[in-house]
């Protein structure tokens, strides 16, 4: 057999043995609510092995953990909770290989099963030891963050921090499925609830106008942030943004290329998250900061008319985000971005909006007007005011 | 969208979204001689980024860094050579974070590659490291040992080890491809020779008997574990040897199944080089007496006659490996087989003989005949003179 496309003068060389993989995962998403009495026959349905282990956040488990328990009382499943601390700066190898000593100590198998049941730190701390567990057992991401449902829960990315950057070290490893139980939103903090949504905004703007139509005629009901109040709109958001993420992650798995539109508003919201030491600003208001300034920038290039980028803007604004940066982080943001492990080349790469529910990825983003965007919104209120 | 095969009950309560994930890898397996000049233009031919970590060890750096540095000279890629100390006891987590630390001092990005240029050591866990460093960069296997040439750096296999058992922690990754340079084994100790071999003869045994038969024809030749006296006959064996492997694991890529015949003799062989604390015995040689007392088995419960029973053990006698447990580690070994991570449902799994060139995968050994092997292996010298 020989690899075709080698250069000759190599291919006579060497013995070249082809090796093709082709692999076919299923990683269904299911949504519902109440959804903890069915978890064991799911289980069932996917035919896991005896023991259950549950990694999740002390707050999440305060609220739940009865429910899980008595769900499997008399099923044939031996379950384990366990929990790790809630926050950002706990995404880290130590918590990932004290989890990795909690699986052997329940002497996990390859055919048992981690349940991944928190926000988009127990997702990815959870779902990196699952992966690299006995070389990947079973994973089951069962996000209860508006976040985690939307966007970290779905596409198989696994992550921990390192001290020199955020996701430095990570997996991509698919979860057999993706069990999102909406009622996990009603005892969401407000804050978290706005963070979500900032990404069901993105899915709207770079792939699904209708859905950014349906934010902007539900603003009312959307900005009290209480999902009991109104859980069929609820369950629309969850819905559409899980479709596009399933959409665009499928096609591209790796981040080979189309994945990358997910990244609308992070180039210039890593930057600010970073600037700031990730204390001042939560991703989601940061990212929702940073597709405003994506917008605005697209908007000085041409790509954009002001019509388009207000509606983003103000959509974002009205929704309750702030659009300032403090004057005090703004000269750092340029220099943070740079050093972004999604810089190719040492080119910064933009997702930039062509037109509202369209974008494109930009590596030719002017430094001047670069500038003049963290210019425009540091400007204390100024900008906001000015334009609007 | 439905995930077809869900039980109607739980379809209807909830929303479905199907994923379905497909993947392509080609993952070729180069094999040739002095290969080292090549390297930039295979590297060109993949289209690498312009950084180029090779992981090796001090002995082969010794050997092969000028070589290698020459190569590079005037090509685009900038090179770096680091080296992790020789050694199981170094396949480390820790070892691993060493890796990830240096990769990012030297700033690799997603495009740039790491080579693992060793024996089987260097490829696990400068495997692993890649393979989770900015969730996955592009890995060329360069094995120069036998035993890495002709199973470890095929596969896809990394890991890393835990303090409570060897290769706990891992990834499934498929490198970009791998490169044997066949001259890497003019420098390897016989010894290591000898554990490569007893790979060798398992690929005969279980798959390939034109592979068994070329082994005892050429017998004297081989025994000789001198490459540069028949590199022709080296040649044939590896290339053999990675096929079979291969043949294996494109059809398994993540132990489904199929690739479970490749533990033929890994189920004792485990157990003797844990019983040891993997001092006394190198891995080949447990696994050379593993297929030998795999094979005592499969004769014992009638699996196979005494004739292929014999012309498996006595190869393996042949070719230098021992065919003595000392009496001392024996009782030992049973138990610690019983925690290795293959077992499956608290069942010991063994890969038996069903004739040469054929086995198949068993859990219902008797724990009597498991045993009567161990007790015939272990009693120092006297298996062998009464049976033979």
């Amino acid at each position: 057999m020989k690899h075709s496309g080698l250069p000759a003068s190599l291919e006579k060389q060497y013995h070249t043995i082809a090796q093709q993989f082709q692999e076919e995962h299923q990683s269904p998403i299911f949504i519902g609510t109440s959804c903890f009495g069915d978890w064991p026959r799911f289980f069932d349905h996917f035919g896991f092995g005896k023991s259950v282990v549950v990694v999740t956040n002390p707050q999440i488990r305060r609220h739940y953990a009865s429910a899980i328990e008595t769900a499997f009382q008399g099923s044939k499943y031996s379950l384990k909770i366990i929990d790790i601390p809630s926050g950002e700066q706990f995404k880290t190898m130590d918590v990932a290989q004290r989890l990795l000593d909690s699986f052997l100590d329940f002497k996990l198998e390859r055919t048992d099963t981690v349940v991944a049941f928190g926000g988009g730190v127990v997702g990815d701390v959870a779902g990196f030891a699952a992966s690299v567990y006995l070389r990947g057992i079973n994973l089951v991401q069962a996000p209860t963050s508006l976040l985690a449902q939307v966007d970290a829960a779905i596409g198989g990315k696994t992550a921990v921090n390192h001290p020199r950057g955020k996701n430095l070290v990570g997996t991509f490893y698919q979860p057999r499925c993706v069990l999102i139980d909406l009622s996990t939103l009603a005892t969401l903090p407000r804050k978290e609830m706005l963070c979500g949504l900032a990404e069901v905004v993105k899915y709207g703007a770079i792939c699904n106008v209708a859905l950014f139509d349906y934010i902007e005629k539900n603003l009312e009901a959307i900005k009290s942030m209480a999902y009991s109040q109104c859980p069929d709109i609820w369950q629309h958001l969850v819905t559409e943004s899980a479709k596009a993420k399933t959409a665009v992650v499928t096609v591209d798995q790796k981040e080979a290329g189309l994945r990358e539109i997910l990244n609308f508003g992070h180039t210039f919201g890593h930057g600010i998250e970073t600037a700031f030491n990730y204390r001042r600003f939560l991703h989601g208001e940061a990212v929702a900061l940073g597709m405003a300034m994506a917008s605005t920038a697209a908007q000085k290039m041409g790509l954009i008319d002001d019509l388009t980028k207000d509606r983003i803007v103000k959509l974002l604004q009205k929704l309750g985000f702030t659009m300032e940066i403090p004057e005090v982080g703004a000269p750092g943001i340029l220099s943070v971005m740079a050093s972004d492990k999604k810089v190719r080349d040492g080119r910064l790469r933009f997702v930039l909006p062509t037109a509202l529910g369209k974008v494109e990825v930009r590596d030719d983003v002017p430094q001047e007007i670069i500038k003049q965007v963290i210019d425009a919104f540091a400007a204390k209120a100024s900008y906001v005011a000015e334009e609007h």
